[in-house]
């Protein structure tokens, strides 16, 4: 926290908000560090997947940093305070996570990314792009309003059919907050229905946005082992020279 | 606040954010309404003149609502508790703001509009343009964030120079807050000094917003009389065809 401070006591100029996004994180001359992040929905298996990328680079002597979707101190009490009373329209719920966003993204994403770590995202820019877009938010407003970020170095997402997932979550967490199971949308007076048609939904955009937004799109009914090599090979292209000799080498020893 | 959960209710498709700015109140279909705004520094009097044009309005027999920037329960508290540790960045900054409006907006401007209301606003988006610009970030990002909100009828911007302004203001509250004063642009170490400073540069940005917006520019330094009996001439034309005539007579007999 004591990072943030110095940030912002530089002034406005340090943080100006560029007009288009940022080039992909490996190709901008500030940014020395690797961003790589993981989406798809709840039960798609992305953040173990992530975990299991995060040993590794560890393991490999690389700095790593984590970073998810929804964590900001600042802001989490009140976004967690709205959502319980379902005050939020969805123009609101959009931009209190853009807020949120924001926090963790100049005080941390993008200093850490400044300073050579490779950067861990479980859920990024795109999580906002689906949703939003889902609850009726106009798709390049959302887009504009993240255009602030940079873009990640390369994004997985894994893709589940809707019942596996749904069947994933449901197992043993029997109760879903309002607006994860998207019941602000009316889509159905059951929960659990709703929480299905929901991130239904949230697949189609995912989809959409794949070959647009370059990301590699990972099985995520393989079994563990076999995706976590699969993303370990696309990584590979992002490590420092001597490092990924010593990578690929463990790679095909496996 | 029953309203705004029925709004939410309806589900996403009545709250779609549209790609550009809706058309000025009065051309567009949906809103029978008037939206009147007064923009200006603080100390630049435009909420007296806003206050006394609700007294006119209200004793004409119009519905009216009055609407404060940065007043909306839901997220004044993170957005004070965040003020008070000196914890935001230009961006987080502006998009805290920017939510804390769209919740006023769908809650409260834009069914009152839709409703047939004149609805007074004490600073507008041309309050986020300047604030934020002045504090670095992009002004083409500020304002497509906002441009779900629908352009008011009219915009006064009251102009008095800021050794006017600051006077009125510094005369009896002498602790001026980190935020307010600019204290996060590092312009002087003094408070007071910061905050002529930084409302030297919000009224650059207003200045320079003046003809593109159409601002009525008004002269904040006339007496308050004079400068009423201006704002309610032009606001005539916004009244229903019956309330003006009775209006303009009694203006005239003034």
């Amino acid at each position: 926290m004591t990072m943030s401070n110095k940030r912002s006591a530089k002034g406005g100029g340090d943080q100006t908000v560029p007009a288009e996004p940022r080039k992909r994180g490996s190709e901008s001359e500030d940014i020395k560090g690797r961003l790589i992040v993981v989406e798809g929905i709840d039960g798609s298996g992305k953040s173990t997947q992530l975990h299991l990328l995060d040993k590794w680079l560890r393991h490999l002597g690389l700095m790593v940093f984590n970073t998810e979707w929804n964590s900001s101190e600042v802001v989490k009490e009140i976004t967690s305070k709205g959502k319980k009373k379902a005050l939020l329209t969805p123009t609101t719920f959009s931009l209190l996570h853009a807020t949120d966003f924001a926090d963790r993204y100049e005080r941390n994403v993008y200093p850490l990314l400044r300073a050579g770590y490779f950067v861990l995202a479980d859920r990024y820019i795109y999580t906002a792009y689906a949703r939003d877009t889902v609850r009726g938010c106009n798709p390049r407003w959302v887009r504009k309003i993240y255009s602030f970020a940079t873009v990640p170095d390369i994004t997985f997402y894994y893709h589940v059919p809707v019942e596996v997932a749904v069947r994933r979550i449901l197992t043993g967490r029997p109760k879903l907050k309002y607006y994860e199971a998207g019941m602000d949308l009316n889509l159905s007076n059951d929960e659990y229905e709703s929480y299905r048609i929901f991130q239904g939904r949230i697949i189609d955009e995912y989809k959409g946005m794949a070959s647009n937004e370059g990301f590699h799109v990972m099985d995520g009914t393989l079994d563990i082992e076999m995706q976590q090599r699969l993303m370990r090979r696309q990584v590979l292209s992002l490590l420092p020279p001597g490092v990924a000799a010593i990578a690929s080498k463990e790679l095909g020893a496996n």
